[in-house]
């Protein structure tokens, strides 16, 4: 009997995006994609481990939940727990993490079998510049109204064309989009916004949260979410929030093979 | 007539640990309160302005609600929103920033009028090392009872001789301490230990979170921390935790001038 031509590797992967040029390889620096694959590849004697990943996450965004999948060459001796300690090993000193890695069918695609996608914002509102949360959070200094952003984000729920909410370079074939959840709380100091669909647009949560924070500002009033959805037009909403506070918080599948 | 000799202003200040010798001054390297003292020295036309601190925490440890209180030269103009920006602009890039401001009696002390000391302590309870909060928590792999370690924790309320749980470098005159709250919660993969006393001794919530960690893994009955608390002897007690895990959360005043 010949050994599988590869094994596929699904894992669960915590980074803090600060240090990175985003998830995906780039020339011009240092990627999450990189660092996973050359310690994948450390585990496979020095050939090449590639990975997709659930969400792109671009430079500055942090993960909490972030998934992905490695395919190793089939004669490599692997299991559960010396996948992911050894993973974590090869990346030190980076601030990247393997929570957990379990091995799954040549079927199944982190990209492509994932269902729902979930991620948080976090703003800082208060006047005093961050510390421990430096890079982190949005640092937004004036008193922002959670109630009227909460009202506003509930204009945006459903199965909408997002074009005003879609960064010029999104690659996606249609801008339609179904928007399960965005919820807006108060937490102290802090506003935290979750957003959840299947899928989103390049910057769409980002674009969100920078029209959401006009109307805490008492700039916008709530309704102009709603004209701003239906113009179809990226001029239409608000700038893009920055990627400090924007952390991807989980990717689901049916059935979770985590 | 002539300008006061000197006016006093109360400081709430959050901080990250990590770059700093520890709050008070050193000849090995930078502190909180050099970082402080020398932002205030430019309010004041380079003349030296003296603080004192609540708590005078450790290398690596971090604030979230330190106070201190500054003692600017009688002559300079100042008012709650300049002394807290303009302290936060002279602070940069150092992550310490202050979040209130306001004058003070001359009678008043942060550290002699300060009836309450807040700590909080984090121990993230997993495999796989931190990113995001590296050098922010303490790391255990070990799985954690959380009961255990909360039914030892009450064991240590109340009015003690808390000389098994105080550091040899300790400078205070009496090893006595009440400590009002000692709380052990799981938060997900963390355990979160709350402490409250009017005082500490040196090391003295690190002292008791490295105990208690012998208790949530097995290693100890949680009765033991009583009989090490009796014992009076710094060698009956578990190792000291890490500062990484630690936040001086909160100094109470009566009334509050903040």
């Amino acid at each position: 009997m010949t050994a599988p031509s590869l094994q596929r590797w699904a894992v669960r992967i915590e980074y803090d995006g600060r240090p990175f040029v985003g998830w995906q390889r780039q020339i011009t620096g240092l990627s999450v994609q990189q660092v996973l694959e050359e310690a994948a590849s450390r585990l496979a004697s020095g050939r090449v481990v590639p990975s997709i990943t659930a969400g792109r996450t671009d430079a500055g965004v942090h993960a909490t939940g972030q998934a992905a999948h490695l395919d190793f060459p089939g004669d490599v001796r692997l299991n559960d727990s010396t996948v992911r300690d050894a993973l974590n090993f090869h990346m030190k000193p980076y601030p990247v993490a393997v929570l957990r890695a379990c091995p799954v069918d040549t079927e199944w695609s982190a990209r492509f079998s994932a269902i729902r996608r979930s991620y948080r914002y976090r703003i800082l509102n208060r006047r005093s510049r961050p510390t421990l949360d430096d890079g982190r959070v949005w640092l937004v200094k004036r008193t922002l109204d959670e109630a009227a952003m909460a009202r506003a984000a509930r204009l945006l729920l459903g199965r909408h064309d997002f074009t005003s909410f879609r960064a010029s370079a999104c690659q996606a074939r249609s801008p339609l989009r179904t928007l399960d959840r965005l919820g807006v709380v108060r937490q102290g100091e802090e506003i935290v916004i979750e957003a959840e669909a299947r899928s989103f647009l390049h910057h769409q949560v980002r674009n969100m949260v920078g029209t959401l924070k006009l109307v805490g500002e008492g700039l916008w009033a709530p309704d102009r979410v709603a004209a701003a959805l239906a113009a179809c037009d990226r001029r239409a909403a608000g700038p893009t929030a920055p990627p400090d506070g924007l952390y991807l918080t989980g990717v689901g599948y049916d059935p979770d093979p985590f």
